[in-house]
């Protein structure tokens, strides 16, 4: 084998940093040079230059001067031109005195920079694996810093997430829930007043009108918060709420629903047939948006739309579409019901805990069971084996309810777990109508109690949220993540790792005699092979 | 950067260890100080362990004195206190009288003793996985050492293991069959004797009592053991089979089987509902115990239970409950056949080679067939769909029937592999009645034939090796595995690779100065990073 | 810790080649001889082997001075002969003149002669993975050499490949297609001539008869390029066309279908029950042809087929055997749906882009969908549902539609890409026969002319690529991948990550004093342990 080029050699030092020093041989003096200054590959470990960061954070916000500054990459309009200023202004602050003196710090600052002009582009679905955490990915990773800061409160508006629509769909399923008991033959004896129906159903129509209004806002205010929320792997399904919330109130009014135009039904079903195709499209077409990647129990959501659809459909008469809408909700909850049983271990956000998510389990064959009862014009085999399983993944969520809340915080996405609970006693009170006995009866008053019961809870705890801790709506970090990670170590490593004629790539100069630690510059510069960047960069 | 803390090297000794230097560098004296010795970080390979192990293993159980101790720690009572009294042993035995001179035994020992304390909790999955082979994860891996002697014969009970009701379910599978045979029209033809029903059932009956006394002493005196069996991937699915055989039992009954009490069939399918509860939400809620890592053929048993309850609560008249777990059968069956189609690289135990484990796959949509046909009143077009697909899965296996007798062991679990043929007999004989011809009535006679032949060869290969070679059952190795691995060397290595920092965890003293490396001890004190380990501890 | 027997360090040669010493410490003298010559342990990049590869190809196809011996390998008869001879040739070729001179050229030489008698067994599924790539596996790697020259036209039956039956398919669908419009009640306004099924027939028979002529020349002549056909994981889906062409024929021929005679379908249905048993018995049955890792788009056409002739056998009145292929479709198409809708990780083959591979999405429900209708008797709600899920699935690519030809190159594929969209077609046909309306009139004449536009576009381009540009049968290099690959770079890296206790198995011997670089040799050889390889062994 001839001469060495390079020779490797890994040190760790105090400050915490890993330095693997690459020896160069000079290929026509024969003899290794070791004595000479080195060109060097180093990799800092995490902390500090996780303190650093925070103070590149604060630094960059105070030389900002105006505070209100920071948000306007996330604003409908000004966003742009900030971007270009903050981006000028970035090159300018850091004028490189002197280089030899600077060393480490100054090159990482360099690179923060370079990750710096991340407002531009939505991060990744893998980026938001990597940075969040939680059943909702809704909270921030440890070694993750926002590009907002952390420290105050934003504006209201980027606080207020699309999952606020799911205190629509709970209250409004209520105003259903009340319209079925009063209708339903199995649950006449109760006598519920039509009253109650008309109480939850304006003060649902009215929380509607709040919400959509508040977040039609945010749409015209922030629509980049708005964009980050629609390509974030949890939140995303979260857009079906709203159209859902929609159709129970359409489901929920007080008059017959066949009374309604037709019309209103295509309107409601448009939205949902154009998530339908985005969505289960990027399922499909795969990526890093795929289905095996981006299942959890909250992608439920994005499936019983079609169903509560096909319900109102079938009920105001329009059983073809209503049945494609059905067809379609089950070909795909087939495959998201598999997926989810499975676990597969790609399957990134789903908590070891359970938590109120899994109750969206419930939701999907509880709907689909009464709409296949429309379709289909009876209560029959069909619409009862989706009811049985409902039921069985109920009793199998009861069964384990000790497990559920075990550090389980507090969101507004609850309410969206609400209404699968509500679902079950509607379609429990369908079928004992169907098979009236006073076991099935009781059933469906007690699964309407339990509902009624959870949704008060629920709203309670909202109201104690809002009005008395007033943290309700805490900063929504999970919009906040920056485009690119930190860290590069990982991804490094890798490359080491994968063959040895990647090292070119990283290594790609010879160092020419009697240079300095001074000449060392970023990777992207032939002359010097440094690299820097922060570990944990891939999860 | 700054002067390095420490620097690695790595070697090989001829001893098979590769030892990786942390050369310390003082950070005050600015020199680094290599003729210093070093704080090492030595990481072991396994062959010279392993002897030392064996040796352990000895060791132990002669100064235990007494044989019976050994088993003491699967005993229900009298476990515990034996626990303690082996750990404060444990402890003396080991004297450290010099510790310069023990070296590297003396550690090893040292770790040796603190992982043998694994008697007190159940292994976890990945340990049945790690520590387990082949398709029934009934052989122990090369590199484990198990709790208990293998060289020797252990107590009955002990190796008297819940797969052993599969012969219920074998024997009694076909008093139905003969009972179906006698009572269908397709093979009124045959004239079947009710008296082979009558015998072949009391039989099976007498078998129930006999192997359900023996498992019921089983978990009163060795309830660890049981206990071990419950949490083992594949067996935990053998504890749905007493409660099929009973079923089985129920339904191949001479009377007919509306004569019974609907409580019989109540008591019968709680426990399958509370299995079902237990399983599927582990399954569901994840962890370990997802279904992408524990499917496996013999995970059928754990589905077919519930159409084997369909089917006899719809001949007894109880349609919605047989419908409920008809229901709840079909979903999580399609949850599963889709995971085992699809084979997942995640799916560990299934073997290359072919088994009488994949006749499973025949069983459940052969129940399924008749029970659905029950349930609906006719042998219609969803009745004849799963019976066709039965059909196809039964010539996909006939089709290569060559590999399934390579290299497989007999054991007790091919009593539960022999129903399926019986069932798929069953379920032709049914099927024939609705479509009689010819072929169909050749094809109910052909399969009931072969699955007699089937149970008949079993049966024979059963008595031969329980009373001529004496060995059916043998020590039932996979309960008694360690619960937690011997090697760490794999843990070690992946802390090393995904980041520097965390090399702080484990090196996390500095040397001070004039050490000697008789100093080196645990891991989990600070003065000297030497950690010790052997390989293979991750598969 | 005992004197270290080893102590690796690596550097990296200007020729791009890693170098791994292993220091070999005497365990006699006790002082580490680092200055001897060490045994090393070399890995090198790929580039300069590429080039040494290609030198090695043309001159080996030199040296054996008539071309056309190089296809023997691929020949039904003497290919066996052929190899033999060319096995002792390749021994003779190198006859080690000066080892010592030859050095790293001699050694990777032996290694290629090594891994050059791979003719005589079919590649593995692995390797078509490693070899291939392209969204039908079509394309050979950067760094892969094929075992057949490239760099001239190869003779024409290796370059016709199975997927030219794809053109049958293509036409014969088109015939099936103006049949319906012609027959169905929802189409009689377009009063379609009986004289276009006609012209269309005839063309696909003669077309049908052409392809099959070839390809059978091509079995009896090239058995060896067939068989690797068979083992490719895309193409061997292609093994169904002939005969879901042959069933397209059946079913588009001018006379009515009820008129054939029953033993026609059973023997077009006889390959596909045994291609159905193979394909389906192999995804069961796992190891490396396991469906997670096979499942592909194409994949499609190995279900295809049971619809197809389930449709067929329905209208011929052979209802139980057409249900019977209906239920095998079913059960496996769910496998399958779900399995390329979750996009695994480990599903390789799936491009990111889309591609008229994903077409084959609507065949199935469509297909499915009329002959369910056929075999329940009327277009009922199953039938429906299948329909409407082939509708959404069709939307769901239109939708996506700008994404389609980006970079897609041609290929005789493309035509079996076609044929879902008739399907499509027809089964609108059926649907709007069912539920005549404007639009579902309109759907169906509108998907009709897309279909026929389709199939138009995709001959036009075949007979312009056949006959103006003459590249539509291109070397077809997917079938001419050695088996095993030259590289051997990751394995080894692999092996040293897993434990040291593996490095003995590379680094066998000790190195006895004064030797010289000169000693190495091949890996097989204990003296020296130097290892030659080329790096991206593993994808």
């Amino acid at each position: 084998m001839a001469e060495p080029a390079y020779s490797i050699s890994i040190s760790v030092a105090p400050s915490n940093e890993a330095k693997i020093d690459v020896h160069h041989h000079r290929p026509d003096a024969g003899e290794p040079k070791t004595t000479h200054p080195q060109p060097t590959l180093t990799v800092r470990s995490e902390e500090p230059p996780r303190q650093q960061q925070n103070q590149g954070t604060l630094a960059r916000s105070d030389s900002t001067g105006e505070r209100d500054r920071r948000f306007d990459q996330f604003k409908t309009l000004g966003g742009r031109l900030e971007r270009q200023l903050s981006s000028i202004r970035g090159g300018s602050q850091h004028p490189h005195p002197d280089p030899a003196a600077a060393g480490d710090d100054e090159a990482s600052r360099d690179s923060e920079a370079e990750t710096d002009d991340d407002s531009g582009k939505v991060p990744t679905a893998d980026r938001y694996f990597a940075a969040l955490e939680g059943p909702e990915l809704e909270t921030l990773r440890a070694t993750e810093v926002p590009v907002l800061p952390e420290d105050e409160t934003w504006p209201f508006l980027l606080r207020f997430p699309i999952s606020a629509f799911g205190m629509c769909m709970g209250v409004s399923s209520q105003a259903m829930l009340y319209k079925t008991l009063e209708l339903e033959p199995s649950t006449a004896f109760l006598r519920v007043s039509p009253g109650v129906n008309d109480v939850l159903w304006w003060v649902s129509a009215a929380l509607m009108a709040l919400v959509s209004f508040i977040y039609f806002l945010k749409v015209v205010f922030y629509f980049e918060a708005v964009r980050r929320e629609f390509h974030h792997p949890i939140r995303v399904n979260f857009f079906f709420a709203p159209w859902i919330a929609c159709l129970f109130l359409a489901k929920g009014l007080p008059e017959p629903v066949t009374s309604f135009h037709h019309a209103v039904w295509y309107q409601l079903m448009a939205p949902i047939l154009f998530l339908d195709l985005k969505m289960y499209g990027q399922w499909m077409s795969g990526g890093e948006w795929r289905l095996s990647r981006v299942a959890s129990p909250t992608t439920h959501l994005a499936v019983v739309g079609n169903f509560v659809g096909a319900l109102l459909g079938a009920r105001m008469g329009l059983r073809e579409p209503a049945l494609f809408f059905f067809a379609v909700g089950t070909v795909h909850y087939v495959v998201l019901f598999v997926t989810l049983y499975q676990r597969l271990p790609t399957n990134v956000p789903l908590p070891r805990d359970l938590h109120p998510v899994f109750f969206l389990f419930v939701a999907t064959p509880s709907v689909a069971s009464v709409a296949w009862a429309r379709i289909s014009g009876e209560f029959g085999l069909g619409a009862r084996v989706a009811y049985y399983v409902a039921l069985f993944l109920y009793a199998s969520l009861v069964a384990r309810v000790s497990f559920f809340f075990r550090g389980v915080r507090f969101s507004l996405a609850w309410w969206a777990y609400t209404f699968p609970v509500t679902s079950a006693a509607m379609a429990t009170a369908v079928y004992a109508s169907a098979m009236t006995s006073a076991l099935t009866q009781a059933l469906a008053v007690g699964l309407s109690a339990v509902a009624s019961v959870t949704v008060a809870g629920v709203l309670a705890t909202t109201v104690y949220r809002a009005f008395v801790r007033r943290d309700l709506f805490p900063n929504d970090v999970s919009i906040a993540i920056r485009r690119r990670p930190k860290a590069k170590f990982g991804k490094i490593l890798k490359r080491i790792r994968t063959s040895s004629a990647d090292l070119k790539e990283l290594v790609v100069s010879r160092h020419s005699g009697g240079g300095s630690a001074s000449e060392t510059s970023s990777v992207s510069e032939p002359p010097t092979p440094m690299v820097y960047g922060r570990a944990r960069a891939d999860p």
